[in-house]
């Protein structure tokens, strides 16, 4: 198998396999009460630059996803989502199974716009029946968006005051968070980040480990007693070493960071391979997933040596094509990939 | 820190370490589409003897329980579960958070005994407000159970035949399943459990892995779509090699009841340690839990050189202790025990 | 109060209220197990032509919809419905509440078109990460709809057949029910419906009752235990006369279908009233609701003398006004209401 | 039919009735913003001394305890309840279906022990794995009871104070509020249940009413939107008139007092009935339900003239008698009742 199909089809980065292979015998208390659980959450508060910040390690992003968002949202609330959600479209109802509403709003590029959110809370309180109807009770992005789209640190502030005028939480999803705060086309920093919003997770899974995720509450902000909203979900792992060791390893000397920028340093060449040979974007994206139109015959030929995914149908004779780099990517893959396009496109 | 507290102090047996290590950087598919899925499935179905089963893998304990619990019963369906039993106890209301009731029959071994069983369903059919009550939907047994006993096959064969009279499945929970296959006190293979109950786990968390447990349907008898259950409660792994390629190790060359054979000779020594001390028993356990009546004076001064669980007071002056092996206790860890014992006794 | 805001301004209908009172002392059990409810459930059965129906008396249409839905849905399905559907709109997120999504189609004049319906299947199942979203397992039509529209037999009938070939049960709502069986627009009957559909309901609390919903699975289809379900959710009356006597009433020599007729008859005169005045519609609606487009300052004095909806924004200076008829509604009072148009137009 | 088996029998005392007709043509505004509603309220508030409450209206009881408790408490909180308790036992876990746990407590009069809910609460918070558990997060009592017991003022201020003491709700079910006002063996009135509990439940379709029952919320506690939380659980009549209006009848000089007395009065003649016939008390209850025990034989005769529910058996050859008077019970039913007895005990 040879593929840019995603950025989770290898296993974890050496290090953090190192960490869990040199801490795997040493006796550690279950649940998450262990040193280097809190360790780990340190790093991560360092990181965040928030001392006063709660972190939380779940095992993947729906989950993540759907706890977080029920545990911040009253009973009669929904979420507000870009209509391209991971939440809205590819998490098979998870929110709704902890009984709210998506409240979507239409989006090209994986985003909501301020402006959008705005007018979805102005009309919500302005509507008669509003009593009668699904509260928009908080907002959930993605960074980067399920498009490979970046926020800017304008957008995403003017998102929070809008959130904070109508006391409302903001929640970020940043499954590829690594490969967000790499690009260059935003200039949000995870520092940035930690202030601006109200929960965030940073991901892990997508970005050099074997799984797990870290729920960031910045400001000391959790709801009571999260940690037994966790285990009523079966959140918890009986061996919270399990991810925390994974984040030790990602957040020392920056490893987190460095694994970002590979991707995205192989993101830059893989585009580069496609222009070079005259593909055309679909969207430019700023980070480690990238969208070509291509033809359909070339598609299915490209299909008997490389992975990636096929997003959508373009016209009726070409195809949305999505290529990801990852931190596992070499350049020795996208070498191998010019050869499979020069061979396949001859 | 020095511990029998309980059999999750350690991360994983080294065999499933090497495999995660030696796969690590081979590319996959995700979501339990890769071949190390599929291979750990035939082993755990070879194992099982049930060529037609159908194998899931979870996270932990909690989660599976309350996914798999909530799949096979009816809305208005209760579980039934001995009082002790874990999902009534200790997993934070997860059955209640899917909707449902746990109906307890008392126990003082962590057992249902069949005539339990059959007299709580005459009762409920027999109450001229059935339609108004809480279905008795489905059994839950675990084995071993919490107190660290076991079913004998004439038992589970008992319980099983009213399930099928009464037309509702029966759940076994394995978390400690290895421990108990190895006992002797108990005539059950993992052969016959998978022909006798409904649906089971084979814990993994618990019985040397890092992480994981395997949900089988023994007769191709899984609930309709799922993995789509799964997926919408957050019990998928983007990486579904990070639990199956673990399950692969264990279930290869039997490694999983070697680890199980390993924590009960380990139990025969710590027991032998007490009793050869002048130690009495709560209850005797076959398995590798073992219960003893230690006077409170002593239980503090242990606690300066151990970990071990107190489950409970026995009277004014004596508590319950509970020490646990696992596949990672060594003849060192007993010695060691040995030596506090006597330190501390004298 | 002088209003036409809605259908359910009065009480009861006449007849209604004299079979309560009639019946009002006897004797009788409880939780419709009563000689009434079996008389009303037999004389639906019989209005309906299906002698194997199975019917079920409700307090109000928001539980009705949310009981009937969850209990046609598995576990990993959404409800398909119009944006504008009751469901989707106006119940406070009611589905989502059971667990389930509501999946949208566009529409313009609150219905499903059958193409419609075929793409949101076909697409669904052609998506490679279908196990990953909202199955699309159940469709929900109401009749009339919001926009007071009707289904054709032809369109409902091909709705139906779309649903029979993907498996998926077909509900409709038939809050207004009486109103859309008295319209020339359709030429849908009761007993039509009881053989289209799988599962509907009959409205009384706009169509003469004090309350209640009659809801009818046609075929005997109504899933299992359905009465304990309702018990759980608290929609069962312990004094399940109170809707069932209405019921007898409003099918005791057809009451049901003249008051819609009544309604229809005194939205004709309405129109007329309207467009004599030179008033447009917004849309032709062939039933009880009308909707007219008003010049913004000629609204603020309407509404000082007569209650209407204000149902959004035609264009900067006009609206969009809903007025309705029910059972209720006098010739005197569309005398009334000319008068008012009359006095304030001038 | 002729029967003492429950206390909804009939349908409304004449004075319900009389003001549904009389208000039935009335153009009202729909859910709950009608002067009847607020006039009802008012009226309950002043019964009450409470005139910062919050009154809301349901349609039946179990929709009414399901709501209520599940907007009292927290995800992980479960309900305290005797284990005879309606919403353990008779609402086909209807708690369970909102998440929530049922945490019982024995007892064999239908009541909790002071000391055994705060044994309760000290044993939670005593166990190292509290945080794996559900927590005792508020308090259910009934008020009678479901055995026909009474609180008295002592007992309930002392749950009130360890209620208050641990920071959770206490929550009253008054389905048969009336019997147990009118008591002698309570010193409770509906003012002094308004002071000392948090949220609580005066009802109506046990005591005159064709269907409801009020919720009051003392000191303008209700939980945020609790009217959104009504809706989207399907509790909000379209129509609120319809039991809006039933509790201002009831609320109007005293009636529903009244009703409570009279059903009283009537208990204590048929008490007379038993006792001087020879038949014996099962326990002696101080409100209308009335237990007897009654030899097998017997039984079934008097089953052939009269209605009464067999609550139990006593012992092989006797069965335990529950004889239920209401508001509806007349001196002549009395009469008619001895009149049977003497014939069948011939």
């Amino acid at each position: 198998m040879f593929s840019f199909e995603c950025d989770y089809h290898e296993g974890a980065h050496q290090s953090v396999l190192l960490k869990l292979i040199e801490t795997n015998m040493e006796q550690l208390p279950g649940y998450g009460e262990d040193h280097y659980t809190r360790e780990a959450a340190d790093l991560i508060r360092e990181a965040c630059g928030c001392p006063d910040g709660q972190v939380y390690f779940f095992a993947g992003g729906t989950q993540t996803n759907v706890t977080v968002i029920d545990s911040i949202l009253c009973p009669y609330d929904g979420i507000i989502s870009a209509e391209t959600g991971h939440v809205n479209c590819h998490e098979a109802g998870g929110v709704e199974y902890t009984g709210h509403k998506v409240l979507t709003v239409p989006s090209e590029d994986g985003k909501i716009a301020p402006e959008q959110l705005r007018k979805l809370l102005v009309d919500f309180y302005d509507d008669e029946a509003w009593e009668h109807m699904v509260f928009p009770g908080g907002v959930y992005v993605s960074h980067p968006t399920e498009l490979g789209t970046l926020y800017t640190r304008s957008e995403l502030t003017a998102i929070a005051e809008i959130c904070r005028e109508y006391k409302i939480p903001l929640y970020l999803d940043g499954a590829r968070m690594g490969y967000g705060l790499a690009s260059d086309a935003s200039d949000l920093t995870l520092k940035d980040i930690a202030k601006i919003v109200d929960v965030f997770y940073i991901g892990g899974t997508k970005v050099g480990a074997l799984c797990g995720e870290a729920v960031v509450f910045p400001r000391g902000n959790a709801p009571e007693h999260f940690f037994t909203i966790m285990k009523q979900r079966g959140n918890v792992f009986a061996k919270g070493r399990v991810v925390a060791v994974q984040f030790l390893a990602l957040f020392t000397d920056g490893l987190y960071f460095r694994l970002g920028e590979q991707a995205l340093d192989m993101a830059e060449e893989l585009k580069q391979v496609f222009l070079e040979r005259g593909f055309r974007f679909y969207v430019e994206s700023p980070t480690n997933m990238q969208f070509f139109v291509v033809e359909n015959e070339l598609v299915r030929k490209l299909h008997e040596h490389v992975g990636f995914e096929v997003s959508g149908k373009y016209d009726e004779t070409h195809s949305i094509l999505r290529f990801c780099t990852s931190w596992a990517t070499t350049r020795e893959d996208i070498r191998r990939l010019a050869g499979i396009l020069d061979e396949v496109a001859r």
